[in-house]
């Protein structure tokens, strides 16, 4: 049984879980999987603190470096996140035949490209399980399982943080400000949440699934994105009456010779499976030829879910070794091409909207006649009871129609003299 | 690119299926992985049809030999089912260093330790994903996902023909037989439907589950198994009326030292994630302690889904082979000793009961004091207006007690002179 050394850099909440896991694990991998996996080096500019592990402080340094370079380490673990430095190194590490494991959604989204391209020149591979949905094996089932299908649609509840918000307001009745403090007090949302709720963070992992899925480059401009910050109660309780619930949704799919790429609070119909996705959850969607439909759904973040798919990662590599040294041949190849993108003012999509209006008769009449020049077609409507500044809400949910068509038509009706607030639009997904 | 030769063992339904995802994906899978995946032989009674697709009459054969001892064959994919002859093919094949692939539960379930045992001895492997949950890659997820969690709890919903009459049941309204009726009608049963309804199915799907994720050799008669068979309308609309419905659930958990087995109906709360799996969809919930709760949820049967999984076994074969011909080293060490299951009679559980009982103002005191005798506290109470023959129905949920005390209660019980029909009593599972 060789030894597999594995140099680790970033020793923050990530970081000490994976300590924890492969301290807590070595006999049982030992006997389990005949590995003897032993973590080398731990990197962080913080060498004091101890995280309340018991490690030998020998192991820790704050000088890259010595992972870097050392000949002795076969695998490096890098858990700093970011764009900078973590690309140099991991750069460094697979120019030097070190296989990387990482958990750096914005990296892989952002230079993937790169990054796995110096994994090929240099006959090894970058693992990223943890990437997307903590532990929930996604990047597994899409490289392995599903390796013989043609995957069409990748639908996403990929951030734990807007998920526990939107769940919170519709289950609590609270609005978005306090379902958030809220989330902030349980540790579900950073100080800064704003790549969480603006949809940044989910649109990062939709991009990683979409290169997987569909086996094209992704440039990461590409994917459309709208976060949750101007959700109001209110549309939580509307659409809930019609029989939706609202998600933040990440969605890939193909459709007539391009992908749509897009993240965006969506409504779904609340008997939908994905519907019933609540709190710090994850779930994807996937659909392909020959599978179907399935479904994978889990803790989507968090310490010890997110280590231990750290570790499997590790214990993959580590497996793959202990057979040959040689290059590794589990490389899925991705067309360099970039994946071609469709924009989002030429996606057809059903839609929710809200007027605020002043309680006059002509009110309906003016809305639906600048809809109908626009050819949007009305599916439903509920007129509700008077608001502040003697405004009614006029909520309709549209047949399909052309998000450039939508855009006009918001633009006309929000000119109305009658309109006293600027309209909502929220995207309705037909599952 | 080096070739690899499959053998194909049984040209049924999902034979048929492989046969179609290897030719449909013969170039992608050179171009996206590099893999010359080869269909060599195709073994089988009836060499005659050939089932719709386009094949070389030359490689249909219905000599067994000649794919068992054929030195080109590096992976023979076995899809006979049933135990023999099956076994007796697997064990040549593996003697003969062949990687073997199967979607044979049974035999996996049966007779496992020793297929395992030869597959180690012979430094080959055998591949599984399809024998349990057709597509859902749970073979993978946890071999390879869940390698470094401790898996506490596995439920599983893992018979698509029971759960879609139970769905059925409980949508339409309609009894047992005519559910059947309707699953054999869309090709969901088999004529004989013996296996699925009566829980077998699903006992040698969790046998297997169980193995890998406690990581002993089961013996498959420790598996405690009740079918569907006897489940009423009335007890499923009585079980919604109280928020529940019933599901043929598979059970393996650790309790107290030892693990429980059992395949049973069981009332699940609606709210519950595992509720809302209808029709013919399979799905597992996994417990595990450093990832915490996670499901995975999809198509369990059908030719394309499974002979997907299948086809994702050949290639994760083949990709291990391109990387050296040595010993495959992702075997997972099973102690070969027996897991140490609980007896039925030790476990505790919450119980559904309903009593067809005649209309009399003591039954419910003569029945109350079976059970207080009996250690069984009631939880609720509903009594159901008069019914035929004079009887009421009595339905009742406990509190948690003995197996065995709720044998002897129901013994009891069904001899009152005012019990006029076989009590039924249902399992509840606190998941």
């Amino acid at each position: 049984m060789n030894k597999i050394n594995v140099g680790l850099i970033g020793f923050g909440t990530i970081g000490s879980g994976v300590v924890k896991v492969l301290q807590q694990k070595a006999k049982t991998l030992e006997k389990k999987l005949g590995l003897n996996i032993s973590l080398a080096w731990i990197c962080d500019l913080d060498i004091e603190s101890t995280r309340g592990l018991d490690i030998d402080r020998n192991i820790l340094t704050s000088d890259v470096q010595k992972i870097l370079n050392d000949q002795n380490i076969q695998i490096v673990v890098e858990l700093i996140g970011g764009i900078h430095p973590a690309k140099e190194f991991i750069l460094q590490a697979l120019k030097n035949k070190k296989f990387v494991v990482t958990a750096n959604k914005a990296l892989l989204a952002e230079e993937g490209a790169e990054i796995f391209e110096a994994a090929k020149a240099n006959g090894v591979d970058v693992y990223y399980e943890a990437s997307v949905g903590g532990a929930i094996p996604i990047i597994r089932t899409l490289r392995e399982g599903l390796v013989a299908d043609r995957v069409e649609t990748v639908y996403g509840i990929i951030n734990g943080t807007s998920n526990y918000i939107l769940s919170q307001m519709a289950q609590k009745g609270c609005d978005f400000k306090i379902a958030l403090r809220e989330a902030q007090k349980k540790g579900y949302a950073e100080s800064d949440p704003s790549l969480d709720i603006n949809g940044g963070d989910s649109a990062h992992k939709i991009a990683i699934l979409a290169r997987l899925s569909f086996g094209h480059e992704v440039d990461f401009k590409d994917v459309y994105v709208e976060g949750i910050e101007n959700i109001d109660l209110c549309d939580i309780r509307y659409a809930a009456e019609m029989g939706y619930c609202i998600k933040l949704l990440a969605i890939a799919k193909k459709s007539e010779g391009s992908v749509q790429l897009r993240v965006h609070p969506t409504l779904l119909p609340k008997k939908h499976i994905l519907a019933n996705v609540d709190g710090v959850s994850n779930a994807i969607l996937l659909r392909s030829d020959f599978v179907g439909e399935q479904m994978l759904h889990g803790p989507g973040a968090g310490q010890l879910p997110t280590a231990s798919a750290v570790v499997s990662d590790i214990i993959s590599i580590a497996q793959k070794m202990q057979g040959s040294l040689r290059q590794d041949n589990c490389l899925v190849n991705i067309d360099p091409e970039k994946l071609k993108v469709n924009l989002i003012d030429n996606i057809e999509t059903r839609y929710y909207f809200r007027f605020s209006a002043l309680d006059e008769p002509a009110v309906l009449s003016q809305i639906a006649a600048i809809l109908g020049k626009n050819n949007i077609s009305i599916y439903s409507v509920i007129q509700k009871g008077r608001r502040q500044e003697q405004s009614v809400h006029v909520v309709m949910m549209t047949h399909d129609a052309k998000e450039k068509d939508i855009a006009q038509a918001l633009l006309e009706i929000n000119n109305l003299p009658v309109i006293k607030r600027k309209s909502v639009a929220i995207r309705t997904e037909r599952i």
